[in-house]
């Protein structure tokens, strides 16, 4: 098995989840969106790159993710998978993870 | 990918999700509204600047949602996730999380 | 958003919820109901003062609730949502937190 | 809102639950009934005085209950709501926390 | 309500219940079972001595029990409700927590 | 009720249960399986040797178990009942514990 | 029962498992992968060697597997059982527990 090299293209999510890479925190306070400090969870903002087919149903056909490649969500920061690729940060999560299209 | 500039025109719920603005604590007192400081959940106040489509059915058709945009609302304390934009509170909350419409 | 007047004609539970005032303790005491204390869940009387529509099934349709504005009801002191409007006590409850009807 | 006047003609359950009138321990013991001091669940007798109309099919129709008034009952001592009328115990519990009958 | 005298002919259970009259101990280090003291649960030996009529399906009909009366059975020690008559031990189960049948 | 003589062949499994010898330790290492030790849930090796006529549908059929006695496989160290009998260790699985078949 | 002989493929997952070898670190770091050291689960690189034949629907038939064998997939850190052949380590996973294809 030859050594996997990992790039966004490469990443192909399964059923429901989506690849999203997440906004640096400067974007964030330029827009003006403040992260309020409490024990609720908080939301993040990212850009989605890549997106799976979506769930199958039990007659093998698919549901349709509501978002598409280039959406920018709102999402909770404590929901999916975190991965790092070079310096650039993104997270694998579920479509239902996601709270709102912000673009 | 530039910089997102929230907004609440820009914030598009997903599912049978809902955009409230928080309604300030002193409108709360004005209107004879008190909340009991108890361990049990906590009602809060506000008013829903917008909607999403509502939960998609096993045959892709919607389920709509029973609020619209400019209802107010009675809902828990401590559901769903807080956003703020510039000095403003908003929360997005699953409609489940509303328990009365009080306008 | 002008400020929020609530008054009890003002609030619509949502759902298969209902909006119940709730006793004063010394009408149970008169009336002959004992609150024994113990680990377990605590009745508590009240009167109905609003209803929901009732839970949607799948279909669309209704199902209507079994309780009636008026009814007074036995509910676990523990469930649902308290609201206080002047100096009265209101509670918002799911209707399967009712556990009797007294009246 | 006059006083509730409580009685056990009065509590009609909802759904599913049934009115049950505890057994004072001394017809325990004299039954042979021991109840043995361990960390399970115990199980406590009473005579059934009111039951509810079953719980509601999606369809509207009701599933009637398997029990009836005057079935003396097993139930675990942990189950259900307990409610007391002048000095006698009753309480209010699910059919399904109805172990056996024992009439 | 007369006194309630409890015997092992007047216990009906419900539903998918078993009563079951436990094994003594000597019984089963003579059969050689043998119950290791682990955190995992423990089995224990006992013979069904009533059964109920089996769940009740969605359209009234019921769903018989795979057991019956006079089958030795192996089930968790830490299931279902223990009931003493005179000086032997019972314990009220639902089907689902028989593990396997050994006579 | 004469003493139960526990013994391989008298065990029958309910529903989608089966009864599994534990491949001594021995075997193991010989074989080349290492459990590490990490906080994960650990497999383990035995071989079939019962099966239970599988879970009842809804309409009274029966889903037959995927694995056969004699199919030897991997399960979680911590699922089911461990039953000793004599000096043999044998487990009581539901089908849905065993991760392969290793034969 | 003869020692079991453990080895790649010998083991069969059963259901919607899959068997998975792990990858080792040294590919990962020269992939680009980096897992940051977070409080969330972890993302694990890996590549199938062996699948089960899918979840048996309720008629009897499959619903197959959507990775097949020789697919690298990112996973949970923390999902599934680890297993031990010689030197090498692999894991067995539900396949819901794949989170992205990354071949």
């Amino acid at each position: 098995m030859a050594a996997v090299s990992l790039s966004v293209s490469t990443v192909k999510p399964l059923g429901d989840r989506v690849f999203v890479k997440v906004s640096a925190s400067e974007e964030k306070t330029a827009g003006g969106l403040y992260l309020p400090d409490t024990a609720k969870e908080k939301p993040q903002v990212g850009e989605i790159v890549a997106i799976g087919p979506g769930k199958r149903n039990d007659d093998g056909s698919r549901q349709e993710l509501e978002v598409k490649v280039g959406d920018k969500v709102l999402y909770s920061k404590y929901a999916g998978t975190d991965v790092k690729l070079g310096t650039d940060e993104y997270v694998l999560l579920s479509e239902k993870d996601i709270l709102a299209v912000v673009s």
